[in-house]
């Protein structure tokens, strides 16, 4: 197994062992919750936790691979969910005292697919307040008094403390692959609309995505692929190559390499360096490595990646955010912040037509965005502008994910660099629907330019 | 004011009156309210009422209009909400007994949509189970003896008796129009997509579609555009010709009259002879009717629309109803019906592949059906086989509605009709995204062809 955080679990690595019987799903299982034991008393990853019902879900999990007959590729797999999806029986708490004590009556549909398949749910990770609002109070599994960054806060972190091998979490800005980054693991927002959102609370129609963070790339692939082949339909089209087996490893041609505005402004010599050095090891495998400063498609892509857009893009945000939020704000005032209130006067002030004029230009985007992407294999840049900041009042700039995410292009977060102690992921964006083509080069990148 | 059904109240009507001082929208909802004392003992339409809160919200609206400041086109207006859509001050029991009690937490966005606009949500209207099962208490306000239709039973009861001017319903199959058709109202399925299913308990997500039900055109198309307009977004966008008035009557050209399969088999001579009638008025005031019989277009487009092809979207709908009927077949068992057990063994069986290759065939469907549609203004035919038939347990045949609505295009049911006592709808299907064109053509009949 390859692996680049010594504290990660891999099932896809234990599964063999299921299968020959030299462990056990329960045995697995307990060693999952023993990392919880020693450590969620200071990284504080899950919301709510069923170590009963898991245990249970994982000898049953046991049974079926005694018998040669496991459910589906996620069979005994502990898993961790956000806690802004819903769970027939953990509560379902938004990471908001407006929520407090809230138990869903069903299983979103993501939940629904893990669970008919024989992964064990063994808790809820803390999210900020809505997945949008404030940061929560799980540290970072590699410095307690850095964040793990969010909104999919406890997730990450759960899994980058070796509690669980992979969890669920959502991306509306930067939600999945920025504390994926902070915590030194892999993480995985799919193409728009590939993984299904029902039953997961929302934000905003058009930016929300479901994400995975996983500590090895073949536990990431394999929880999008059975969720996407159990819960596909027309809105939410089968993820491109789903299969419990990682596409086959595939080095780019060529690579953009992206700056972004955060680029000068917040990244700091330690990072650039890490980056640096991982394009030039890129480079010497032969990967071709286009940028701004040689290439004229990639130099009118970085042009057209600005704070407009993402002003455009949020305003689209914040008129979809109408529905529920509209509701909060009147029912809960000070309970919901004030950035939400914001929004919501920002949405009130839009028209329809407003809103429609946002959609078009964000197509216009979308369009020039995937021509301009035509001659190249993928986009590289940073998943985040360096390691988890200290502190746990912010979760971290958005400036490196926000693109990706508006223009519903797949895009992987991989943990390749260390800066100090501390893990910082490479990002890596591919074309709309082509998921497991982004992810045969990024199963490359994480066998060739690990160090 | 022009009304077909001698019990309906209509909003529109009462608004000039409220304008001027003359009424108020709490004396309104009192009238409302008397039309409930007095029937719903007998008719049932309700699955739960809030008088206090009605009356509270009422006399709001009735301060607004004193101050000539009302909140939108529904301020002030008693609604009935089916009981499938989230109130966060009433319990949702999707009339089933697996959901009795359940209080959710927020309201639905078509409820938000409403509320926020100065709506009244006098109650919860009585739905099969989930909108897709086992009738249940409502009577026909025409005849207790009667099935109401459904399974938007009670919010089209409510509406035929007077008890509200308008009410929410849904359509998967037939469950807008052909309570509309039973009851003597207006039922209008905007074309999918165009009315926001947020928040609404879903059988199948592309099949599902936001239905409106009320005494007149007029309040029918106040209260789809109300809600278009307060939520549209980039999966819902805004109903064609939205507006607090009713698209300016318009005398088609051209009608496409449509038999199905259900003419020989369904229909008696009393229901084809109204039916004839009308026709033969829409043709003496100048309006072509083309048929099987006489046209090659629509000799096509009859021979395509077979049971075969219901069949095949009956697979979609099966698949879609996945999550969350998966879970309730698992943990309710016998609570839940065979037929659900049943599309659950069915939608099992399926590949995404076999699912997908329906998708495909609908698609090609549509495109062949939009062509067929091009020389029409509109299809024509019966909204349900006859009168509300005799009995409780079955809400009638949907034969004459699948096809509108597996193709997603527009429709209402107009209460054109009567057959001895009862009411029959007559229904209009239009060009998908045209839902103003064809409420104009709608308006004109209404005007034209009412006896």
């Amino acid at each position: 197994m390859f692996s680049y955080n010594a504290n990660v679990v891999s099932f896809s690595h234990a599964l063999a062992r299921f299968r020959s019987g030299k462990e056990t799903p329960r045995a697995f299982l307990e060693q999952c919750i023993a990392a919880i034991e020693s450590r969620e008393a200071q990284v504080q990853a899950f919301a709510a936790l069923n170590l009963e019902g898991a245990r249970k879900a994982a000898d049953a999990a046991t049974e079926r691979y005694r018998s040669g007959k496991p459910l589906s590729m996620v069979d005994g797999c502990p898993v961790g969910i956000k806690d802004i999806m819903d769970t027939r029986d953990l509560n379902t708490q938004m990471g908001s005292p407006a929520f407090a004590g809230w138990q869903p009556r069903y299983d979103a549909a993501c939940v629904q697919a893990l669970r008919t398949g024989g992964a064990v749910i063994l808790g809820k990770t803390v999210t900020t307040a809505f997945a949008c609002g404030a940061s929560n109070k799980t540290t970072n599994p590699h410095d307690p008094l850095r964040t793990p960054g969010g909104s999919s806060s406890g997730s990450a972190a759960s899994v980058g403390a070796g509690m669980v091998p992979a969890a669920l979490g959502t991306q509306t800005q930067g939600s999945t692959l920025r504390p994926a980054s902070y915590c030194g693991i892999v993480g995985f927002k799919p193409t728009h609309g590939v993984l299904t959102m029902q039953g997961v609370h929302p934000i905003s129609l058009t930016n929300d995505h479901m994400g995975v963070l996983a500590g090895t790339l073949e536990d990431t692939w394999r929880i999008a692929s059975h969720i996407s082949l159990a819960h596909c339909n027309a809105a939410q089209p089968v993820l491109h190559r789903a299969s419990d087996r990682l596409p086959r490893a595939a080095r780019p041609k060529r690579l953009l390499r992206l700056y972004t505005g955060a680029w000068e402004k917040e990244t700091d010599a330690a990072t650039r360096d890490a980056f640096e050095e991982v394009l030039t090891r890129a480079a010497r495998a032969g990967v071709e490595i286009a940028s701004r400063d040689n290439d004229a498609a990639a130099a009118k892509l970085e042009s057209l990646l600005t704070e407009t857009f993402i002003e455009q893009c949020l305003g689209i945000t914040a008129y979809e955010m109408k529905w529920p939020y509209q509701q909060y704000v009147e029912l809960h005032g000070s309970l919901i912040e004030k950035r939400v209130h914001d929004r919501m006067a920002q949405a009130q002030a839009m028209t329809p037509a407003d809103y429609a004029a946002r959609l078009a230009a964000r197509t216009t985007m979308c369009r020039e965005i995937k021509r301009l992407m035509r001659g190249f294999d993928a986009i590289v840049t940073l998943a985040a502008s360096g390691p988890a900041p200290v502190g746990l009042a912010h979760t971290g700039s958005r400036t490196f994910l926000v693109y990706a995410t508006f223009l519903g292009l797949p895009a992987f977060s991989l943990p390749l660099m260390r800066v100090g102690d501390l893990p910082v992921g490479l990002q890596l964006i591919g074309a709309a629907g082509r998921d497991g083509t982004l992810c045969a080069h990024a199963h490359w990148m994480t066998q060739s330019l690990a160090t």
